[in-house]
């Protein structure tokens, strides 16, 4: 087991903070290929380090986690690994901002959930969200989803952040079959 | 997506607390068998539950959730969905707590990890621990493993309650192939 540090400097900015945590998610990846175990361990270095930002404090983020593209069911993700309160199950490609990330193959910064067209509410105390689909051959594998108690809790620098590390985990895990 | 509450009375007896949390257990493992989003779901429903007693106030509970047998060794466990923070990626059978579980078949309720042989600090906030086998026609499926921060955190009414949980949770999932 390495020993992964949580102690993020609270006033790093934004790009240095994610230029330490994406080394962080390579080194919980780097000697394990299963997804879900990565999946486990990335949710909670993702969202540990994100609530030790200044930034964070006033804004606090309440879920922190992926779906991934139902192996059964290709047009559907199902509920991965997470940090915070019970989740939505299922949800359709397309539907709400999980879904849309997934069938557009682009992330979703969305700034009110509630302006957002089709939200499903897992949790109502989230306001805002970021989404980064997880795509591998043009295949989505599924979505890293973090949701914010407030709105507008994130920003360009979150998404651009947060895109990297999604590539990092798509690359280093053997996926379940399509 | 059905409402699950987590205001649990935090006076509750243990007996009536567990029966409680079985019934949530079962109403999020209802219409799904996917093992991932069931332990996922699983893992914030106990631990949320418990941390909302009166009891584990004093007794902070830091890390609850699963370990599966490895698809690709059987004599070894490897992380999946929980809640706390990062952990030990694989654990072989018959090793520290959890694959004392593995290989025993049978719960193991620690007063103590730090009397424990072989005790793998995964956290080392961790001080009492529970963790209960996932047992199918005699196959382990995994484990449920609980950490407590202060000594003899777990009692007895803990691993019965917890054994009903694993019982229901053994049954509700499509588990990976041996």
């Amino acid at each position: 087991m390495k020993d992964i540090q949580f102690n993020t400097d609270p006033t790093l900015s934004r790009k240095e903070f994610y230029s330490e945590l994406l080394e962080q998610v390579q080194c919980i990846c780097e000697d394990q290929t299963f997804w879900v175990t990565n999946l486990s361990n990335a949710s909670t270095v993702i969202y540990h380090g994100l609530i030790s930002l200044e930034h964070f404090q006033e804004k606090p983020i309440n879920w922190c986690g992926f779906y991934i593209t139902n192996p059964k069911n290709p047009q559907q993700l199902i509920l991965g690994p997470f940090q915070g309160k019970v989740a939505c199950t299922v949800i359709p490609f397309g539907k709400g901002v999980c879904g849309t990330a997934a069938s557009s193959k682009e992330s979703q910064l969305v700034r009110d959930v509630h302006e957002f067209p089709g939200h499903i509410a897992c949790d109502s105390a989230s306001n805002s969200e970021v989404v980064i689909p997880l795509v591998k051959d043009g295949r989505v594998l599924g979505v890293l989803d973090i949701d914010c108690e407030k709105i507008e809790g994130f920003t360009q620098e979150d998404k651009d952040g947060l895109e990297a590390i999604a590539s990092v985990i798509v690359k280093c895990c053997e996926w379940p079959a399509a």
